[in-house]
């Protein structure tokens, strides 16, 4: 039966696994593996997976697509241990939120058969872990891809299948514009809301800050209280760009200081701010297109020609192995033959 | 009947309106005015309102409690026009989001037998106008209250029982620590949030950004979406708060920066932001006491004392009006005994 590996069962690995289940794909397996080995169980309960993997390794034996859903760092470890398991011509994919750093790994550990193709489901929430994992994460998200330059264009379409499967939005994208674009409207937002909670929350006065604290601080301040692991890795693989947007943010705090403090020129203070209100209502209103895959979005056929391409993967496969155990039977009978003539 | 003027009908002056006749008080006649006038007939046929008047001062006529809901700079003309108009021991109170210029603006323009209690409901959305006005707005928020300090307790205590009648807990506090604590978690929130929506969506890239901002972006830029005459207004009357508390996050932003800045030194960076991780989450799930009256909270009974200090203060009145009726009668009968005698 065609294999799908996830590895990482947290709340993008869970929620891939949930949203394909719910896509009924007849003969699909999926199997998965999470380093913390109560996931995994909890994950198979809710349906996310088909069978548990005690290793990264097993898990990908035998699988046509791996996807790995680990945090970022744990990427490059996953890729070295999964390496020499994969089979020829494979499609391998990921979910970590900067792009650069995991292709260059994946150039430097994996054999030139697999295909890599990087992702970044552009989804989530401030929550984490399986328990959060919900089927409707990815529902109208853009899903960026990063394909490798060796990877083929049958192996990107089987990835750009799962992902509308997912009802996310697959667009291609090169992997050092990602790091840069997600510096500006995702790292930074990150790194902001975290020194302001930061600042207010370190004061004498928090308690009583705390008790007048109203919505505005609190969807403020929401990326917060994302994971520091997330956040640390993601400042860590994408620190150039995001040095860079927090001086042009630094730049900008200083524009709108000088506004607050001028005093004699409150109209163009309160120009700014009319400025940024209009912008925001139009980005609100009418969202500059989302990214969309060239090709038809039909849920019905991405399930379909995924299958087909991983059933053909599957048989292919199946025949080399077959070939193999011939061509090696074929050796013994000469070895035999051979032994015989002497 | 008693009377209550709400002046000023947008998101504010209109939810404390239907919040009010929702708590179904027995004759209270609720009078409105706004400046737009085509707001007045929306808002009586929302049922914030039971009847509309054309200026202020006929508004606030009759009137024992008076809310001015309008915006920050619009009180000070608002007081200015009504001052003479309002009768002998009535109380006056507003709901502007800073509180330290209203209460010397009262303290300037206002006679002194007018009870003024400045406040601040902490609740809103970024939307404005009667059109998103809500009777649940101010459920559980906090409602900050500003006595002046010729204020009666029996004016405060009737205020206190508006707030509670809307769902909100009143709690006291000094005008200028209001402004203090409130630069922190809302107004600088309010500058952080439009300088990095001002800046992301003032790059070349907007369109490729923006096609790839997630939920993340659109949470930590939500104050951005403000009315911009509220954050000018803000900015404008809160100037040296708000600076201060700008240059706090400023370097504070700087630590975070050195901290990504420094590759040799991961270990902090993490520390910093499971730190905030752990103080948010913290602060989400048992947040810090909400201040609550010092009084019962019980509504049945804050809308029974208001009434009642309310048709007492308009017995008084009536009682004070025909007093005055009879002494001029019996002075007018008076002068033409005179005149008849002579």
């Amino acid at each position: 039966m065609p294999r799908l590996a996830i590895i990482g069962l947290g709340l993008i690995g869970g929620s891939i696994g949930l949203a394909l289940k719910r896509a009924q794909l007849p003969d699909l397996e999926i199997v998965g593996h999470d380093a913390e080995w109560g996931v995994n169980r909890k994950a198979r309960k809710l349906g996310a997976i088909d069978s548990e993997a005690r290793t990264p390794e097993s898990a990908v034996e035998g699988a046509t697509l791996t996807v790995i859903a680990t945090p970022i760092l744990q990427v490059r470890p996953v890729l070295e241990r999964i390496a020499s398991v994969l089979g020829e011509g494979v499609t391998v994919t990921d979910t970590a939120s900067t792009k650069r750093d995991v292709l260059a790994w994946a150039e430097e550990l994996l054999p030139d058969t697999v295909n890599f193709i990087g992702g970044h489901p552009i989804a989530g929430t401030e929550q984490a872990g399986i328990d959060a994992a919900d089927a409707d994460l990815f529902q109208r998200r853009p899903w960026a891809i990063s394909p490798s330059i060796r990877a083929s264009e049958q192996a990107i379409q089987s990835v750009e299948d799962m992902i509308t499967l997912t009802g996310a939005r697959p667009t291609i994208i090169d992997a050092a514009e990602h790091d840069s674009y997600l510096a500006a409207v995702s790292h930074l937002p990150l790194v902001v809301s975290s020194t302001l909670f930061s600042l207010v929350s370190g004061s004498q006065a928090w308690p009583e800050l705390a008790a007048l604290a109203g919505p505005g601080f609190e969807s403020a301040t929401r990326l917060a209280s994302s994971s520091p692991s997330l956040s640390h890795d993601i400042s860590l693989t994408n620190r150039e760009n995001l040095l860079h947007w927090l001086d042009r943010f630094d730049e900008e705090l200083r524009r709108f200081r000088g506004l607050v403090a001028d005093a004699g020129n409150q109209e163009e203070l309160f120009e700014a701010f009319a400025t940024v209100q209009t912008a925001r209502d139009a980005f609100l209103e009418a969202p500059p297109e989302k990214p969309g895959p060239d090709r038809p979005t039909d849920t019905a056929s991405a399930g379909e020609r995924m299958m087909t391409f991983m059933v053909g993967d599957y048989v292919v496969r199946r025949t080399k192995e077959l070939q193999k155990l011939m061509d090696k039977r074929e050796s013994d009978a000469e070895q035999r033959r051979k032994r015989g003539g002497r």
